[in-house]
């Protein structure tokens, strides 16, 4: 079982450099990726790191190539990984030049003592590792300079609601393991140095015994509330579902804040936003179970 | 109320730079400051701002000056600050030249719509709101520079617990406002760019309308946990008593990784930790009420 997001917002599709239909596409080859990970009998974690990185790879999405520029005209990005079968989790804050944050975050988990690594630091144990570098200027599309001078002009910071977020996928193995993965490229035009939810196991991220958690949206609000470790703790403490620990903590967060995908240890897919769009798919060992962009 | 900590770890009197009593002596003015605040009507933030301030001044301290150098010998810190009467939350992370990393957190709370602020961005900002700037090169005694000549040639990381640690203070205040802050220069000789729970509202810091917590130990575990905010949501969702949840979350923990104070909106206090020792103090309108390094 599969589940990815590329972002919750107030999507007006007349607003897209593209058609729906070519997001859609990106969903299905990233939801594909993982899927085929799965087929092979490889781990959630396996599965959900595939699936991020096909979004990275996606000049469409904002996370990797194509991520939104921040203040000074450069992508700062943020990336978490959480493995339920071990309660690991690594988080890897202001990338330039790492190709896949999501690898670089998994990389912190798997090979070292710590959770979290940020800045020149991260990227330092991302070459030691062997993980692939990317010049800063070639994460940088034609149509995010342009957005980003577009927003730079009008003094703008914007969640990139207007086009398309944020990634993430949580998945679950034949073993009844779980994993969440997220990656984002932030606001556009945010402050130098912001670090939104996505960097944050417990805020976007998060996987346990139980249920596995990635969120998009108004990265501080998750923040304040701890999101994703919050919806876990709900089902923990007062055995709700998936959906409805889903359903409760966005209600707390209030209209317009984003969205987030969780699957049980069952199998049980949620869903949820209180925006106008989330995008999103879901499949199975069937192959593609269901697909969306606005509501 | 007003509750101070100064780390938590396996702390062997012998082995300290100063007689306990000299660090009993930094405890009991932080407090003071602290409490001083409380008296002249300040909020509870004030109150936990003001006592990190003053261990952060305190060279012993590992926050501000007296902080621990990383692997490149170089003070580089976190900091965190949660304000119950508003939900709101700052946090910091790879600072390296303000003096004051507690104040920074605050600023990044109230002075913009982010919650976290990493490096040089964080620095930028914090000099824009006339925030005191510090040569990296002061932040760092003697006895650091030693304990780091002596970590590296051993090719140790350690938490810093055969010393001293993180600070952080818990408040209540006459309105019944909670607020929570952490600060800390991490674990000696660890990696450039290496985060830890300081910098997380959530893993190590956390106020709400219910209770304030302040973590310190083995961040990592911290941050897997996502500590301070399992300890809120267990009062919560499942009535704990604040002496009864921080017990839980530091059993689940388990030996030796650290320890946290904690008070409700009511003026119970919890100083609960699972290593041999742990530096905290705290009081009310009365002024000092109990004091204890280990055991």
């Amino acid at each position: 079982m599969l589940v990815v997001h590329g972002g919750a917002g107030n999507i007006d599709p007349a607003k897209l450099p593209e058609p729906l239909s070519v997001y859609e596409t990106g969903l299905k080859t990233a939801l594909s990726e993982g899927l085929g990970r799965l087929e092979a009998g490889e781990s959630a974690l396996d599965a959900a790191e595939a699936a991020v990185r096909a979004m990275e790879d996606n000049s469409l999405y904002n996370a990797g190539v194509g991520s939104v520029l921040n203040a000074d005209g450069v992508v700062q990005m943020d990336a978490a990984v959480m493995d339920g079968a071990t309660g690991g989790c690594g988080c890897v804050t202001d990338i330039t030049s790492t190709r896949h944050p999501v690898s670089l975050a998994r990389a912190v988990m798997e090979q070292t003592k710590h959770v979290m690594l940020t800045g020149s630091g991260a990227q330092r144990f991302g070459a030691a590792q062997g993980l692939e570098r990317i010049e800063p200027s070639v994460l940088i599309t034609e149509a995010r300079r342009a957005q980003w001078q577009r927003l730079r002009d009008g003094q703008q910071i914007v969640r990139d609601h207007d086009t398309k977020g944020t990634v993430g996928a949580v998945a679950l193995d034949r073993g009844g393991r779980l994993a969440a993965a997220t990656s984002t490229g932030g606001m556009a035009n945010k402050p130098v140095g912001r670090v939104g939810d996505s960097a944050i196991n417990g805020a976007s991220t998060w996987a346990d015994a139980r249920v596995a958690v990635s969120t998009t949206g108004v990265g501080e609000r998750f923040m304040r509330q701890c999101t994703a470790s919050r919806l876990a703790i709900l089902m923990e403490l007062t055995g709700a579902s998936v959906e409805a620990a889903a359903q409760r903590v966005m209600d707390e967060l209030g209209k317009d804040t984003g969205g987030l995908i969780a699957v049980d240890r069952r199998g049980n897919v949620s869903v949820c936003f209180n925006s106008s769009g989330m995008f999103r798919a879901w499949g199975d060992r069937n192959g593609l179970r269901e697909i969306g962009t606005m509501d």
